[in-house]
């Protein structure tokens, strides 16, 4: 397969500061690279993420780019599309249903209720079902136990799917997924219950990366969706292996912040894939610094030179963190229609003095054409000498000193509490061979701490753990910090309500 | 579209005497017949059920005919297929989820979290979610209510989807859907909660039916699932309505014995959808008469006409039956390699004491020649005078009485009881507008009674009817009789352990 | 002990007509009926209750009888007395503790939790603690399952107590009480767990009666206080022994009506304790009757003597009901201020009719010289022949044919229906050993039928039985029929409400 | 009344080094002073609390002293006693049903269920109900959410009559408690539910001091129960203001260790009831220092000067710790058979290093003639300069301040950290008028920290504070810290196993 070629192309990350309810278009800038790259010769392939119902229904409405840089078919997209996330939602669930039957039938492998971590899974966003009891209504009901779903993006299967190499990796991975343990301690996975070849086939054809195109024409592979801040937020190493075998350059992002996607796409989905980034982009825009250096989100079309200054520490911290992986960077400056001249200057002042180089970016506008700047900025780093991509952390550390390496240098944090349960949780992975992995950690997007309302760039500030998983499947551990969700909730006007097919059979309400 | 148009075809329903563990063949006998149609020169078009994940990854293993009769393509038939089930599923999730959500959001609508009738759905048999609570975890985690999950065919939605007749009235439907009610006991709609619009756009593709083929070639529609015990177990009207436009025989089935199935088929689908079916066409085998006449499982294998003579009542029962709707009936008697002479002639002199055609069939074995004898003797029934088609029961009667004559009628039994639950809820449906409409009864498959070891024509029983929940925007109302769960369980051995994908990348496990 | 002598004195039962809003004033009857017999020189002891906290914080506000017939102290009586009630709840809710922590522990005995019968209990009237899942919060937390409260009258431990008749006796009791069953579904008994030794001690001062007295002086037991509609409904063996050892006549009273309490007191205390009932005196009101007979609440006041004749079939039944015990019958017709000499009339020509004397009851006003002409026509009854006491039915029957004889002839109805929960639990209680044993009824108190709402002597109903219990310390099964609950909730204005500690320190609001 | 008049004797506290499994004999010091203290011609009285059946079924099997420095009776004290828990759980129990039934009943002040912060309670060792939820079952049953129990130690009623001065201010106190709050986060108080009067009755003899005696004669007063590491561990200050105005010196304890019952019977106590303490006395073994000094509990009885010696530093703490209150401080060695004069001496010399006095007791083996010496040493202290009670912290500091303090001064601890939850509850106790109360800490008694694992005095630390509940009633807030649980689980052999009543009606198993 494509997958399985030697990689001929080189490999671009799209990262971002640290996201602000304005949006800082990372996708939109992302799509339009992929166009300017092409309209500048180059073959160039996009790699992004398949939108999950979660935010569609929620917040957002769509996630497939914007203005003259989306991706299409849009509505498919932000839809069933080709059913991936059906099918892992599906396999996720039979494990599931498996599993609470195994307990159910005599539990001939003595799974203790109480100690399952398996969560259930749902393609939505459905608060109600953080927290659930099932099982119950009587000895035919079940086993009572306490469950937890988590949205698809955030489900193990996800991940699994997104990191396998191959179908025999992808079985092997979901056969190896733990699921909870004994009274005695011991994991219990899904290949003890019997169900990894029913989970395999049912994943059969999610694990082909999906061919879609720019507006403009251009190739992209979207495959897989985990999200940045409850999962490891990148798309496919199939897909990204795929396009590196037939492109030259490579364009692909990772969800939210340097702190949140990148992170994870370096010390996980990189190394798990023996992938050599090349590059990074740091998408910004002046409204979203403002709004880290205070301006209200009301004021954010006014001029403030003020508030831009007390942000530009946010874009420091996130250009900081993605040299220390070892790739050049160029910010991008997605322009807005109010920001002023002197605004721009300002942040190109900073990048002149953080010695990177910096580009305006109007793709939503301009489509490829606005993309040029960005996209000549990026091939002379390619150019440049061949970067050495480095992890954050050893692998062999503890799993408490991998997830102090991260708060210090990713968040510039002063270091981790732990809750009991997750210090307990911890002391049991690392008994049961679950030391040596890295860690995907689950924090908010708005803040490098963990607390969604400190902006800028904060110091002095320690991260909460408050409960660690095993994702035994994907490689690593989840660890889940301050009160982040991994089943988010809808806000209360749902974009759904604004959604609906017209008297054409069109839709509208999708974006 | 097609399904607007009127119909040129005559509409045949196959159905079979009440169901055994070992299988009675019915849809098998219905592709064959298809085919045989076909053989003989008869323009024919099949109208089967998509299958539903949970019993082909619990006991079944799959849905698509058998042996020479079958649909293809089979794998994907038993899975993903389309996606019309995740579509449904996900409609429905979502109504689950602005539900929630709107009751979390601060209750403008005043529901009563008590009073929620609209369960939640998966495409899975998972016991453990039969009785489920959800909403804990504090003032952020929703709002803490008892729930329950139901199985993708028995989803109101599924049913919506199977019987509109164009888009606008799946959207008609869609927003009169009941979801509860408030405190004051007034209900409550999908529609007052802003959601049609976007529960329609992902039921937009669901909507059309799916074109197939028998293993012959012959044009095959699959379209909707619903199952026969737990919900009114018919392909769609879009698919019946569209073949009835295109051929000159439409063979559909409706799923389990005459008391489910059929009933349902003749009182909802065919009133709702204004259909005048021609023939029926009854299938039965000699091994299952002779389960119904006691003879044990392990004991099928031999001739034991005592057994066989005392299993005919069912057949006798369900003769009758089908008779009662106003049309003429044709025995399939499909055959095994293990069935005597005597057994057959047994049969037979049971039929023609009935007055009744019978046919041997064969079409497991030997494809749609093997169903000459049977499509012959209901070409020659279609010859007949036109029938005339009637209902069971009268719309305007009250719900009880509704329940009453099935019971009596259909089951042969001396009448209902009511639960204190099912009578405070059908007094209040009565009281709401939901009298007269249709009952779609919800029960046991193995027996004419509520009790699944009463083979054979029991007499002398009551129903219980346990539950009664609102289908507003099915357009009917469901009763749960006896122990019939709408979620089922796995068994102990499910058959998601015997399947996997081979070294070719080939399945195995489906059938 | 006292209560281990033989008796010496005549066992005199108090019973009345279907239970009104109105209230019959049988406990005051009972009472003055004692005032009286001493008034006449009769050497009589009465048995009472003692009140439960639900009813006093609920409607009643207190059970010490009324007016010139009551026993004192009324207010320690009412709230805590000797603590007899708490001390069968910490005896009640030490077992709950100790099954849950064996469970917890290791769970040696193999407990299934989804099979566990035993309750909690707290003497209050808690509606939401009907049903509750408990063991939540994690691996430290217990396990999960669903659990239900019973207030203290309804505890098994209350019989337990109410029903010894020595020390051993109880701690024999306490021993064999079931508590659940193993997956194998064999019994799991409190002698199992270790606990019996704790159980006794914390109950070793609650098995003595206590003695108080009528406002005129006389002696009365006020021991133990099981509900008559959720449970057996008599004061403990302990006491009413002690007193038949003492005095020439016990009188003491069954709650509520002859359908509940006297059947009760036929069927399980006086077999149990091998007591003989010499006569029985029936509580009625005009006001009541006329309730009965359809008459309004508000109307009471106002002569009616249609909704009066209207009425009399319910007294007619309970008048036949206590015949078929054996012993002969007193009509008391408790007075009131409104009634008329018509009406008065009315209801002697009745008790004429049925062969039955009658005698006017004035003690509210007049204390026991009210009490004087009915208790001289007791004291005749006493003097005729010895009755021959017989219970309804014979133990070896097996249970639903025990409760079947129960409704057809202490209720007059048709017949029962079992619930399907219902039914298999009586299998397995039959199947260990506990089929030989009386059947404890819960079911309303309104009415004949298990539905409050049918009054007068209704006719062609039946009993839906909707679970059943064991209570194999009790010696009995409980059988919970209709929507009658084992736990009471409290009533939208509280007596509880208009309680309180008046400026002298005195209390208000109990009666 | 007596509880009202000025105090004329002096205070003595006595308190003890951080508990061990193996005992220190606090309870027994204290009885044992006071016996000692008659002895010697001091009319002293002793304030004991009353045991809670928790720790009677659970690990202790009693609390009433022991050898010849024991309360008589003490079968009844350990029992139910005269039913002052059974009081205060009944009143707590009527608070929580009129709740939910207000709820219920339509909910007239909006509480918001989410958001109750008062839990249920039991006098009982179970562990079941430490998360739970209520209410389910349908519409009938109540509306569905989360609760806990607490014991009654616990509770916050206990707190209540513990702290009152008076009826007055019993019935002040009840009407005052916070419940939890509307959706607008307003508080709803007990008052508000209109239940304080009928509360008030059910606790109008609980609020009265018992008087019960020592072995050797001397009166005791016995009076509430909360313990010390979940609640404020004092006796009443009724019995305690009794006591000083009828006695010349009153020794009473306050539970565990100088960091839990000591601070708050400085910190709440002392503080609400204007108590000002004369002096404290610090009860040690060599055996629990060697046990803090790392010693296995199997090898207490050997000598061991080097753990000793290690452990030492605990003590140090603890005089460090009574010494910041302003009270003159007496060491109490409580002597042990295997001892060694060579482990009394270094103990004597850590004690002579910190300038405080020792005595030896040995007050089980030799009642009050063993507690000579203690209480000379004592007599002296109290002859001395009059002290100069002070409490830790200011009322006036915000509540994480005060927090902070006691986790500095009285712990020895770097800070306290707070989870979302905790932090959350502060701000909003804060927005209540619940800023200037003072903190009542719930901290394991094992350790320093809230680590029961660290023994000894650790340095270096910093506590959790999970949850922080308002006691609005009692006059503080409550801080849960660590794993700290408010209510306990019985161990994996219970006491209860071993309890009974024996062939003369003894009991046996209480101690």
């Amino acid at each position: 397969e494509l997958a399985q070629r030697p990689a001929r192309g080189k490999l671009v990350l799209v990262s971002s500061i640290n996201s602000t309810p304005v949006g800082e278009g990372k996708s939109t800038t992302m799509v339009g690279l992929g166009q300017a790259l092409r309209r500048l010769g180059t073959n160039a392939v996009v790699c992004i993420r398949e939108p999950s119902l979660g935010p569609v229904f929620g917040v957002k409405g769509g996630a497939a780019g914007g203005g003259y840089a989306q991706v299409v078919p849009m509505e498919d997209l932000n839809l069933h599309f080709t059913g991936d996330f059906h099918a892992i939602a599906s396999a996720h669930a039979l494990l599931s249903a498996m599993l609470d039957n195994h307990i159910f039938q005599g539990n001939a492998l003595g799974v203790d209720p109480r100690r399952i971590t398996w969560p259930r899974t749902i393609d939505m966003n459905d608060r109600a079902l953080r927290k659930v009891i099932v099982g119950l209504g009587g000895a035919t009901g079940g086993v009572p136990r306490e469950e937890r779903w988590v949205i698809v993006p955030a489900s193990e299967i996800m991940a699994v799917v997104a990191l396998a190499t191959s179908r025999a990796d992808l079985e092997e991975r979901i056969s190896r997924i733990i699921i909870g343990s004994t009274a005695g301690k011991a994991p219990v996975r899904a290949g003890d219950l019997g169900v990894t070849g029913a989970m395999s086939l049912l994943l059969k054809d999610a694990l082909r990366p999906n061919l879609v195109q720019t507006l403009e024409g251009g190739p992209v592979l979207a495959h897989c969706g985990p999200f940045a801040n409850i999962a490891h937020g990148c798309n496919s190493l199939m897909a990204t292996k795929t396009a590196l075998a037939l492109a030259d350059v490579v364009v692909t992002e990772a969800g939210f912040g340097s702190d949140l996607g990148a992170e994870k796409f370096f010390d996980i989905k990189s190394r798990f894939g023996g992938l050599s980034p090349a590059a990074a982009v740091l998408v910004c825009t002046v409204r979203s610094l403002k709004y880290h250096g205070g301006a209200a989100k009301t004021a954010l079309g006014e001029e403030d030179l003020d508030a831009l200054a007390r942000g530009l520490p946010n874009l420091e911290h996130h250009v900081e963190n993605l040299r220390r992986f070892g790739v050049p960077v160029v910010v991008a400056l997605n322009r807005h229609l109010r920001d002023t001249d002197a605004e721009h200057q300002l942040v190109a002042d900073a990048a002149s003095r953080l010695g990177v180089p910096l580009a305006l970016s109007d793709v939503w506008e301009r489509g490829g054409e606005g993309g040029e700047a960005l996209a000549r900025e990026l091939l002379t780093l390619l150019e440049g000498p061949t970067p050495t991509y480095r992890p954050l952390y050893d692998l062999h550390l503890p799993l408490r000193e991998k997830i102090e390496t991260i708060v210090r240098k990713a968040y510039g944090g002063d270091g981790a509490d732990f809750s009991a349960a997750a210090a307990r949780s911890i002391d049991h992975l690392e008994s049961i061979g679950m030391r040596d992995v890295p860690v995907c950690m689950a924090k908010t997007q708005f803040s490098l701490t963990d607390d969604p309302k400190r902006l800028g760039r904060p110091t002095g500030f320690r991260l909460t753990v408050n409960e660690v998983y095993p994702a035994a499947g994907a490689g690593f551990v989840v660890a889940q910090c301050g009160d982040i969700m991994t089943m988010p909730g809808l806000p209360k006007a749902p974009a759904a309500e604004r959604m609906g097919i017209d008297e054409e059979g069109g839709s509208y309400g999708l974006s």
